[in-house]
């Protein structure tokens, strides 16, 4: 090891994706581990509109492993952590960073200590899948940091273990979750089927829908429908295998209307599952059903599928369009029927790639006033709005997987102390 | 027959209840008889709070079928009421009232015309089975008037061709519509289980939620699912078979955690396979959902169940309580939650059995405003309550099945023209 009495800092920042499930994850067969009762597909969102940035730091000074997440120190001691912090240790070698002077040994990293910084530059409690971009930015800049020598695929079994989904955020564009067959969970990992450049029209909307309900967290929920859902069985056996198969074709073939049919569904029947659950899980609210409503109608009126929708464990609407030119038409229906209050600020209300909002002619808050009610509309006289119940929209694509962040500049510790800047 | 110049007039009034499934219905086998793909089990409720009242009457005078539904004429060329009125003219008798001097044969059926006026206690759009209790009672009258030998099992085979859950109209108590097995649907029909004696204590309350949204019609509802939800298979051929059995062992031994564990399991179900539905099918609503949160807080609180819940095609919610004292508690917390608008009278906002608002401790609308929040909820510094959100609550019991009026005054049709009064 390095001469102790020197007080280096070795670092790494690391930039990872969330990703949202088209096949749904629901059920573990193994709590520990998180071994799931069905193979998931997903597609990687754009880091630079949702991403977590991670700065790992070891030192020699450092006598304890710390945490910071969004600049608020936080416990490590949850098994979820330490899990991934053993596994990443085991698999540590060597380090030399001529540079700084600094050499640890393979054997040195069960002795030193860690800090780790995380930030997600989205609402942490939106429900935007922040514990998947989380836990593989960690797994992710930990294995950089210690020189662990295992592929993407081995480093995503380890994410799993901090967080199921966290395993898909190892790649970008479209991914597989392998439930794998061995009591272990060493076949239980991400593999990615096309890069983010193979379906590089699609475009993503997604809707945070204002709640005021407190939702059922996902562990406890799938663990509850698990438990008592006589319909989740035969989801996970029957249903999902096939749909897996149907999913790859798909997404292989560019095939949007078989894509759109397999992700609603697929959502649908997931929420179908919870609300099969005793006692019955809600995650979608009304509105949720009025923005699926929306995009059914539209749908049926053009007789191929424009825009799919997928919902995850809460009332967040996830709007895959089939290419821009849908996504622009798509932004028009949403901000017709869910307006902003009159005190939002445009710019607040629209976040992520804002030029999806010159494409629908909307440079201020009078176009949304503007705008007229959708063709598929027959009733025009009497058509709802509801003011205020998507709190914003993030425009987005598919997207890269986790990259390492060389410009120190970027990273959240600061690289004399090792704490947070 | 009797001599046409005279200008007789003969006629029946019956009154039958709506009932409630407990086991649902969900999807059929043949649209045209409309046979069910699973039996189901349902409670008939007091017709003294929820009945339709059904006068039928023959005359030579009448030049055509003619029916009239809460005061306004309808059109019988559909199907349905077809079926009905063919299927009970075939099984029709000879008929003798020496009184007025009538004598019709069995073959004078074919040539008369009849004049059928229908009329719900309760509203008809708020989704409470009218249809089922309107089919019912116009089989039931008019198999009175025929002198129609057949058993009621048979004759709820006729109402079922109305509107499935008709046949279970049929009969007081708890029932069972077996879903048959022969094409022609002549073993598909209702059998009583117990009569409304055998579990007086159960006190059963409506609440009917407001809605903006149009619903799905449960026909096309019911068709959607059959063809596109790949978990209603499942449900009827390997989940509700083994519920109908525990249903009835529940029912038989006064069996109320199982009874209310099995109903709301069942309801849920139904529902999850509505959102399988592709494009899904919402019934419930936010409203819905806060009803079913409530009573499983409470119910968990209390460890074993004190009320079951159950909802149809449509937002409202069937509360059944364990017995009179737990009503009480129950209208309480729906009071507490659920407080109606300023404006409301009291009177209009409970309806049915009001004794239930003096158990309560409720004589007037500020009793509500002073509800204390239920011992159940732990922060009470910041409960929510949803003042509106329902319409009224109706106050019920299990009630009989179908009886003739005998009184004339009750007869909705005018004993010398045939006509409306």
């Amino acid at each position: 090891m390095a001469d102790e009495s020197k007080k280096w800092v070795l670092m790494v920042t690391a930039q990872t994706p969330t990703n949202i499930a088209v096949i749904k994850y629901w059920g573990k067969r193994d709590e520990t581990l998180i071994l799931p009762i069905n193979d998931s597909i997903s597609v990687t969102l754009d880091p630079e509109h949702l991403c977590t940035t991670t700065t790992v730091a070891v030192s020699p000074s450092f006598e304890s492993d710390r945490m910071w997440l969004n600049g608020k120190e936080i416990s490590l001691s949850g098994g979820r952590y330490q899990n991934c912090l053993r596994e990443i240790r085991s698999r540590a070698s060597d380090v030399h960073d001529e540079g700084k002077g600094v050499h640890i040994e393979k054997k040195d990293w069960e002795k030193l200590h860690l800090h780790i910084a995380s930030y997600n530059n989205f609402p942490t409690a939106a429900g935007l899948a922040s514990s998947a971009a989380g836990f593989a930015c960690l797994v992710f800049a930990l294995a950089k940091l210690m020189n662990v020598k295992e592929d993407q695929g081995k480093l995503s079994a380890i994410a799993r273990q901090g967080s199921g989904s966290a395993c898909r955020s190892l790649f970008g564009g479209f991914v597989k979750w392998i439930m794998g067959k061995g009591d272990n969970g060493s076949d239980s990992l991400a593999v990615q089927l096309v890069d983010e450049k193979h379906w590089d029209e699609l475009v993503i909307i997604i809707a945070v829908v204002s709640s005021r309900q407190k939702e059922t967290s996902s562990t406890s929920g799938m663990r509850e429908s698990v438990e008592t859902s006589l319909l989740l069985k035969h989801r996970a056996k029957e249903i999902v295998p096939k749909r897996i198969i149907q999913m790859e074709e798909a997404i292989k073939n560019h095939d949007f209307s078989s894509f759109a049919n397999l992700t609603c569904a697929d959502s649908n029947q997931f929420h179908a599952v919870c609300l099969d659950t005793s006692p019955p899980i809600f995650y979608m609210n009304n509105t949720s059903h009025r923005i699926i409503s929306c995009v059914e109608k539209w749908n049926h009126s053009e007789e191929t599928p424009q825009v799919a929708y997928t919902f995850d464990a809460g009332p967040n609407a996830v709007l895959i369009a089939r290419n821009r030119k849908v996504a622009s038409l798509l932004l028009q229906r949403m901000l017709f029927y869910f307006p902003p209050t009159p005190e939002t600020d445009l710019n607040n209300f629209i976040l992520g790639d804002k030029s999806i909002l010159q494409d629908a002619g909307i440079k201020e808050m009078k176009d949304i006033d503007a705008l007229s009610s959708p063709p598929e509309i027959k009733d025009n006289a009497n058509v709802p709005k509801y003011r205020g119940e998507v709190s914003y929209f993030i425009c987005t694509r598919p997207g890269r997987g986790p990259v390492e962040l060389a410009d120190a500049s970027q990273a959240l510790l600061n690289p004399e102390t090792g704490l947070p800047k």
